[in-house]
């Protein structure tokens, strides 16, 4: 997507060689309208795909998650990372964050992901892939459909995205980054 | 909002006399259609203040407030619970959760409220008020202005609204609850 693509080279810092930062209209302040077009593109690559439930995990998928089920007319469901008082019943998958370098549970409640659901995951980042195996982890553990995945920025150098194709599931991009460096990014 | 307060009735669970769980619309599945007239009537409410960004805190606030924001045509920023290895430059407030007794920090990098903003927050809940009151925090540091409050649900018995109301701010709520038990909701 182009307007991705001319923005995160306008207004995306990179720190070292891996970490991207888009916190003026992705993971911190969010571009609203911006977003809509996004999740508006994604749901169009997953057109006809028969998808009834849009899945993600808390904080930063949400928006861009909503903005896609918006587009396709299903509900969206966001898997939390701390398991609510009042939630029982759930399914449950452990995901490790590189960037913390912690290991956390998501959680989400059975009721929102029946079996004959067929589930599109949406994430802001895939980078080595952890909350994306572990979002798929639980649409397995609910005997629901998957249809793939709907990403906004994918850095292809980490690897996450290529260890699940190659178990042959779909995996959309908006943009996809194949190296950077401070002041250098080159998409594939 | 009547759809609002006929989607607590038909689907919202109280717990105890304090919790309601509505996770089938509002803060674990999303309905992202309703989310957006939910969001378009918030703004509607504050049309005519001025408002130059949209301010939540993750995670059940960004969907509604990300709607808000995109009828207002304004950026929204949603503070972080958890301060990220790449965020420096922030302001911080903490705030006390009753939910899960404990306290939290938020943070919000400095470049998202400058001094001659106009801040609208928006948040799912309004319970004690802990949240607001550590976000209105974050805005008084800053420098920016505050136009008010817009809320989904607001459970008045617990009385954060009123402290804050008292002071001057302006709070718009959605739907107001004077009082609720198993199987019994009492709008205001």
């Amino acid at each position: 997507m182009q307007e991705l693509k001319d923005r995160i080279l306008a207004e995306g810092e990179v720190i070292g060689t891996h970490i991207l930062k888009v916190d003026t209209f992705l993971n911190h302040q969010i571009d609203p309208a911006f977003i809509l077009r996004m999740g508006k593109e994604l749901a169009d690559r997953f057109a006809g795909a028969g998808i009834t439930r849009v899945l993600t995990v808390e904080a930063s998928g949400i928006a861009v998650a909503s903005a896609v089920a918006l587009s396709l007319n299903v509900p969206v469901v966001f898997a939390k990372k701390k398991q609510a008082s009042t939630q029982s019943d759930v399914y449950t998958s452990q995901i490790y964050s590189f960037t913390r370098q912690e290991s956390v549970n998501i959680t989400v409640s059975k009721k929102f992901l029946p079996a004959d659901d067929v589930v599109l995951i949406v994430d802001d980042f895939l980078a080595h892939g952890e909350a994306l195996k572990g979002l798929v982890d639980i649409v397995r553990q609910s005997g629901a459909g998957l249809a793939g995945a709907g990403i906004v920025i994918e850095k292809l150098f980490q690897r996450g995205g290529a260890a699940l194709r190659a178990e042959g599931m779909r995996i959309e991009t908006l943009a996809a980054i194949e190296r950077m460096e401070p002041g250098k990014i080159v998409f594939a």
